[in-house]
């Protein structure tokens, strides 16, 4: 899409709202209905039961006086008039990718939402992502059939690896053949440029269907949002792996504990969890290479915590590394690796490396315990926070498919509910730690090296 | 304190910066020194290693096109130059008032930041409250003494009830007669009051003493900030007595669950806790009066729910219906009821009001359940997301007083650390609920009634 | 029942079996069918498929060189042949009583070892409680229905308070109308007692009906049996209000934390969990009178520790200090008392009386927490050991019926599953606490005194 | 040692006590002392406050009306004389071997119990296991150096790996050296024969040490004892891993999850986290043998399991399919496999196994998720029922050591306390599942085959 095609809109002191694009954008003389919420006891009680249609939420705090104000997005939340009536809505929820805690909590509440705030009683789960819309399998959800959901993990409706290769225009088809008029869409960043597709799509045949995305990342690496729902139960849960990695390393001489925790470009579960724990001595995550011998190097960096406490913790993304075991693996044997999955397992490999230097080459004897808890992680149910989290997110995505909006993601901006564009969402490059202060406070907690060269530093830093 | 007094700075497009006092606001000539961060490693590998001085928050997210910018705060965080050499601070932190969870981390990362981010080794625990400045206790605190506490409900300090009554210039005294330069404080609202109190007086005696308060209230109803430590946690441990109240209610016929959660003013925990569990079917909190009897009362939803699900649970905020109580208690014998603390207890009120109106008056045969899970509460250890919150505060903290801060608390301001002046954390107001959109949404996800006459919604409204 | 009516069985050595009755004891003729789990491939690789019909289980392991052998219970399990034809099995599960973890489990275990077991496919759930069987609520038990059950705490067929003035003749009509065969009934004494009824009248009026109990009892006050399902989970549970109350009186000077643990007439649970937390400093159980006031007394005690540590802890039992709350009613006025329940709770009575006593008489400062979690722990759904319990009596259970034995409770004895005639669970002594060695290790760990006069010793042993 | 070493007694009936050793069976002339417990007041208010010399526990509980009584063990508990005085005690721990939850609760309740009960104040730990005892690393055990550690998982005395190799005389040497006269060892079976070896060297120089066993293993796999401490811990924490197991596998179609549990010799943690979930589909142990290919085999169950429900959870013990993980590795290149130890591991074996074979040869598509907790459950702290196990194991050993006996473990038979020598510990066979009637009734509740063709009952069942 060129940008010339992207809702900006300008205003004073340096504004800029990126707008979302509406239904009466490509379709003329929509008919446009009361809210039903005026109706509805609940809201009347609250001064602010809808939304001003010119609120928007700005993208940047940390301003100084004379700052430009820059980016903004649309405020989510309920608008005075809605553009469909409520019993001709025909709502589906589809959910891609991998587990996330929080998933069933907002497959509840867009069914609850829609039906207790608009009274909109029909809603299809597709089953087992995107491939369900032309698969014949659906299941219709009630508050009855979801009322309990939220409380086990998982998705109710099923997901399916890898949404590569979906077919455009049949899952289309289908949503037009069915009448399916809004689209609530679950996943990470594969099947939110799939949304964004499927949006275009329909856009360009002119139909009446609001596409939402509701984007879903355990790794947190969804870029413009605060924090993708899930999140907090990950790192919450993430605690039981290193606390007894801890345990583990605490209770031989020389003992070291792995933790392997998701992140495949992005290191916020590692860093949150490191945080949150105190027991950790190293964190490594895909955004600050780190390399194993040599001065400065890890192994070194073992070596001294051993000597000084005796044990260790050592917390690794899943996506830490990658240039190292891919040069380790190019060393071996390249076909036998190739067959053999578990060498690219940056934990098992890690692992088994520290083992060999410090056993073979070291002749130390050191007890490794390597912990991999990322299906244990991703099917809690969600904590709390996280499941009103979930709720709101499912409240504003209702509230915007409602308003006639399309084509956008829901998710907090600053704390607040906003609509932002697809385009916002599925930019390149994944939201990433390095350059945040964060990753100062956690180098400073754990007193680790950054195993950085100064040529490394640069090299990153230019990237930004 | 006259408004005179404060710091305000104003800038371009309505732009007002509420700044918070420094040490050289009142002592001249204060030497300052390079932040020892700068040569902390781990801080130089990213390039945001100290704050721009120049940096604010913006107090306001949701703005219109040509909105003015209004308030802001200073931005937490290192500075390039500091005021203290770290051989010279001698710092101490006192816990006041009722338990919340993660107290002991912001111990713990309030005497680790200072030692490992700022080299700082003398660091004094004052034992029980504000009166332990005047008795002896203290306790020494090193990194190996807070180690471990985190893990660990309460506070290892420990605290007294009710701050009233201290004596300020005895406190002050104390503080000059150890040579301490720097004043952690934890606590409420009273607490935060008398560090306000203490600060002036310091600043009137010409003090290089930096005052610095961390608001605690696990009621979450302190002003200005986001969210207050702990209340995630809070909201968490909820959970389980709400899911007690449901299991025990759906067992019997007529079976009714009541919980009471804290919240002397505010329903915050009520609300939020209602919003995760969902199997809440009544919430009642302070800021929304309610009625028992008659038309549109408690009673008669009680009743309509029974009929319809044969159970239901009802959560309520210890603060709420508190006039209820009063004209109940003046009704019968007084001087009996003074003497009883216990009618005094909101959930014990309530219960017994809706055992005596259905057994009693309507021969109705109802099973009813009170759970006060206060205390349980209060006294876990925090969840991981607060363990983070607690440390990234206390880190602030540290920061804001080594570089000269005074009179000031810390806080996150839609998600960014700031330093906020004392008089905007103690205005009289104290964070409600009411004219939320978040009670609106709990309204119609409890599809409760607001047991508001009309009338009371106007006379509340104006008040705001 | 007389003493001639039990089926006693006398052997070598004395060696004597106390029996269960059998249908075959009252209906002549009976048909008897080969067990179904013979040709169940997973009974046919272990060696003991069915259970040897003459095994019993000894009640006596303590036992001396030339003991006498007595008392023998006959062994649960599997017979080779079965009094009941699958198709013809119409069974039926009541639970009464109050909540206990794991009803769940045996109400799905039942259902699914009838079902896998024995292909017994009509199952009904009585709802409410024994008057479910005259009213007209029933539901349909299969596999299905009952497939997560086991994860949700309280019962799902519901259960009614006060189970006496059933009408015994109106529950067996209803057994004889609807044509059931198996009366599976949860419940402690009260209960199980009435099952004890239910079956002598099924056997007056000949009818092949096997009546099973499953006692239930979270109080652990079952006699013959080791413990009673759910005891594991509630003292699980039960930690979580003692490590609140820990943490809260380490809190504060003098700090009291004060936990109300369930328990009528036996203080198990309060045993067990003071034994399992070690935070506790002086529990009270129902088996040993304790006085407040005076030398030796509570009082004095608390003044002790308090002075020793700055803080402690009480366990007291709902049913501790009867006689004491009875008395200090008297003496106030009697009518206010009877007309007030919450004075009757033990744990609000014994907490006013210490800050009374200290506060008003003592001049001291104390800071008390009360926290009662009875409703919090009886409501969780069952650990992994009850699980395991609850699934072998329900299995049990089953055997024990399909092998025609009926007016039997089903219980462990030694660590193994017996058939225990009604009359011994009935007895009317319940399974207590105080001559127990358990008693010496609790008392030796918390260090309390025994609050016992040497007089009482003397009246309580002449009891036993 | 020959049998005719064996302290046998027999009496009436076919009675036959296998007792254990005393002090005095080979030191003459002991002085006794009357036990200090008869001057605690916590004794004196139990009729039991003492056990009876004569007092056994039968090992047989289950008999028949004619059966000869057999094995008994001697029962634990404090004696009316002891054979040490308090202050000439001098007691060390150590702990050997894995991780098992309980064991500092273990090591707390034997130092609190010899201080508490007997005034014994010199308690050593040695730290890392046996080795320990000639390495220089000792800590001074006190009740207050042990006051909180039972919340902690794994052992602060730490441990060692591989108990194999230690020099009996040079521990023997370093306990006389030291003086020390009471030995209590923490361990599994390894580090029991390495204690009866340390025994027989003491009792071969005629020292006056006690030397006590406390079997540590949480695979449940000592013969004797009803169950290891820790293990309903472990069961309990293996619950996590299969509920995440279970909904990672329903959220896929043909989702297959694999949780490999401990277990190298006996499938007891298997079986039992197997009953008490009810989640999953099979169960493989190393008692029971299975084989993947052809009729009957594991595929063919699983592609049966996959078109019922969709999906499916399978359980494997850590020592399952031992055989046939080496002929699969024989078959391959023998050489690469022994260095790659991945694959040995039997849950990563068999998942790539199935993946093979579905994907591959089958062309269905199918998702396995493989989960290995083994390190998450072995480090957290025990469960409350665990706890009270543990102390009343810690207090049996307590008070055998100050009773003069010596050479013999503690564990419960039948529910009792018992000494137990060490031979029987030591029995070749370790406890096993698969003649039991337990693992009848997990094949039932799976549903699943029994694998085993008639010829492996056959060969096996002769082997018992």
């Amino acid at each position: 899409m060129s940008n010339s095609e992207h809702n900006i809109i300008t205003g004073h002191a340096g504004y800029v709202l990126e707008d979302v694009p509406h239904l009466s954008d490509y379709i003329p003389h929509l008919t446009t209905y009361p809210n039903p919420l005026q109706d509805n006891p609940s809201y009347s009680v609250v001064k602010e039961h809808s939304v001003d249609v010119d609120d928007t939420i700005a993208q940047k705090v940390v301003v100084h006086k004379n700052s430009p104000r820059e980016t903004h997005f649309r405020r989510a939340g309920p608008r005075q008039k809605v553009y469909f009536e409520s019993e001709d809505v025909y709502a589906c929820i589809v959910t891609c990718g991998g587990l996330c805690p929080g998933v069933n909590t907002v497959i509840r509440e867009i069914v609850c939402g829609l039906y207790h705030m608009y009274g909109v009683h029909k809603v299809l789960g597709i089953e087992g992502g995107y491939r369900g819309f032309y698969s014949c399998n659906t299941i219709p959800l009630t508050p009855k059939v979801v009322n309990d959901i939220h409380k086990r993990g998982g998705t109710i409706l099923g997901t399916s690896q890898g949404e590569g290769g979906n077919d455009t225009l049949k899952i289309v088809d289908s949503i037009q053949d069915r009448g399916i008029n809004q689209v609530y869409i679950l996943g990470g960043d594969g099947t939110q440029r799939g949304a964004s597709v499927i949006f275009e799509e329909i856009r360009r045949r002119g139909l009446k269907v609001s596409v939402v995305g509701i984007p879903e990342s355990v790794d947190n690496d969804i870029p413009v949002i605060d924090k993708s729902f899930g999140f907090d139960t990950a790192v919450e849960e993430a605690q039981r792996a290193i606390n007894a990695a801890h345990v583990e390393a605490e209770s031989t001489e020389n003992g070291i504990g792995v933790v392997k925790l998701m992140g495949r470009h992005s290191g916020f579960i590692s860093m949150y969890a490191t945080l949150a724990s105190r027991d950790v001595d190293c964190c490594l995550i895909p955004e600050s290479p780190f390399y194993l011998e040599g001065p400065g190097g890890l192994f070194e960096f073992i070596r001294k915590r051993l000597a000084e406490n005796g044990h260790m913790v050592i917390v690794i993304s899943e996506g830490a590394g990658h240039e190292l075991i891919s040069e380790s693996l190019s060393a071996t044997n390249k076909q036998e690796a190739s067959g053999n999955k578990l060498l690219q397992d940056v934990g098992l490999w890690l692992s088994q490396k520290i083992k060999d230097h410090f056993t073979k080459s070291q002749k130390m004897d050191i007890t490794l315990k390597y912990i991999d808890p990322t299906y244990m992680i991703r099917a809690v149910p969600s904590i709390a926070s996280d499941n009103v989290h979930c709720t709101l997110l499912a409240q504003s995505a209702v509230h915007g498919a409602m308003a006639g909006y399309t084509g956008f993601a829901v998710g907090t901006v600053n704390g607040k509910h906003a609509y932002i564009p697809f385009y916002r969402i599925n930019e390149i490059e994944k939201k990433v730690v390095i350059t945040d202060r964060m990753w100062a406070r956690l180098l400073s907690s754990t007193n680790q090296p950054s195993f950085l060269n100064p040529k490394d530093i640069t090299t990153h830093q230019t990237g930004n």
